[in-house]
């Protein structure tokens, strides 16, 4: 048994729906969260500099004491190299792994369609998981620039025609090519679920990302006997490297029902 | 006459299409470009972000002995101080002023819209700076955030209808409140202006900040004897603060007929 806090990180605040998973699976757990959202997004961007903003994150989650690194960023997860995960302190885990292996048992066909940022789909991370776990499986790999934005600025009612010609326009390739299990790599595009799931079509399965990182830290934690002992209510704080009041705006289209609770502001180049 | 070269600055890469404006319209100066791209975009983080990163944009183009700083950013233009502005060692221009006074100039019926980042919005920039020249002047303006992304992930084809979508979307109220004259305030704008000129119609002037910072450096180093002799081609080198690659990328759609030169990376933060 731990009492210490999880902690989770992300480029900014779509690792707030894991956040929510994590608070629905494991109630009795503390978290504390950094969501970059001075530097938001990090898919665009270079290995080079993702791997540096990655590692200023994990430094400030270790100086709060905790317990678990839990990297809540399809991008980030793509991108930090195992071996030196390995050699944090704590343990890491990050969104690849357990998503392609749920996606590994979902698929039937053996096609297998992965979307996420421009960084995720170059790095082939979850490619080489699937291929790993299933040599023969068939990867149709796109990168969905647009979709965060598309989320952070609010193009998420159902029926959106804005996200629906975008969906359309990123997935044709996918859905053409014939998967019938569709990893959502990226802890933003849960909220663009509904009309990804319209455009691909009630036999494809989708795969969140988000809850799928709660699995893993869930596993993770249970694994290595560092589980709380649920004896009372988990608390969760937030810090975020732009102004707070974003993060207020923002909270409850992520946390849904687990929206509040305090968030700070802090310097991470300082870290 | 001085020899020395002139410092623009921008969020990301939209600014480069101030610095194709100066080219052709200074021929013989030199110029230092500074993008931020590993932390593009500025336009929806909160101020005291904005200006942290401003200040630092900055001690990095003085590092490079310009003799004068242009702010080829909506974002930053609307946000920097003119008080801290006046106390640099040499002169700097933002993109405001020159786009007001066109803007107030071009207008027959007394109404002109702004469009830009949330931030330059907030700020209230171009109101204040229309309203000085002509109070009576009414204005609409509106926030269009997701016009960057759909910029810099180059939905930007004439005719593309996800940016016909965006565009009716942000930019309806502001047809309605029947402007004549609309100034697009933010430098990526204007990679969007077929599909916002098609939408606004022919009767609606368009005013470019692109072009405006270029008429507003020139203007500025003219009046204070700042000019080069013209005697040699000018150059333009390049910094970013992400990898370099992405701008070659992206060089040509900004920079058109004046793409090419060196490009090297720095760590902005260390500025």
């Amino acid at each position: 048994m731990d009492r210490r806090p999880i902690g989770v990180f992300d480029s900014g605040l779509g690792g707030l729906t894991a956040v929510r998973q994590l608070r629905r699976m494991l109630p009795g757990e503390d978290i504390v969260y950094f969501g970059d959202t001075g530097r938001v997004p990090y898919g665009p961007r270079g290995r080079d500099t993702i791997l540096q903003y990655a590692r200023q994150d994990i430094r400030f989650l270790l100086s709060q004491g905790v317990k678990c690194i839990v990297a809540a960023c399809g991008t980030v997860s793509s991108t930090y190299p195992a071996e030196e995960a390995a050699a944090l302190p704590v343990p890491y885990t990050g969104v690849v792994g357990t998503a392609a292996r749920c996606a590994a048992e979902a698929t039937k066909s053996g096609r297998v369609g992965v979307i996420g940022t421009a960084a995720t789909v170059r790095s082939g991370s979850y490619e080489k998981a699937l291929r790993a776990l299933r040599p023969d499986i068939a990867i149709t790999a796109k990168a969905c620039p647009l979709f965060v934005p598309l989320v952070e600025n609010g193009f998420i009612e159902p029926g959106d025609p804005v996200a629906a010609l975008v969906v359309e326009r990123y997935l044709a390739e996918v859905r053409a090519s014939g998967v019938d299990t569709l990893i959502l790599g990226c802890t933003h595009y849960p909220l663009l679920r509904p009309a990804i799931a319209d455009f691909m079509g009630a036999g494809v399965t989708l795969i969140d990302v988000g809850q799928m990182t709660a699995v893993a830290a869930a596993g993770m934690l249970g694994e290595r006997g560092l589980l709380n002992d649920g004896a009372r209510a988990g608390t969760a704080r937030y810090y975020v490297s732009d102004t707070p009041e974003d993060f207020a705006a923002l909270e409850t289209m992520f946390l849904g029902e687990y929206a509040g609770g305090p968030v700070e502001r802090i310097a991470i180049e300082t870290y």
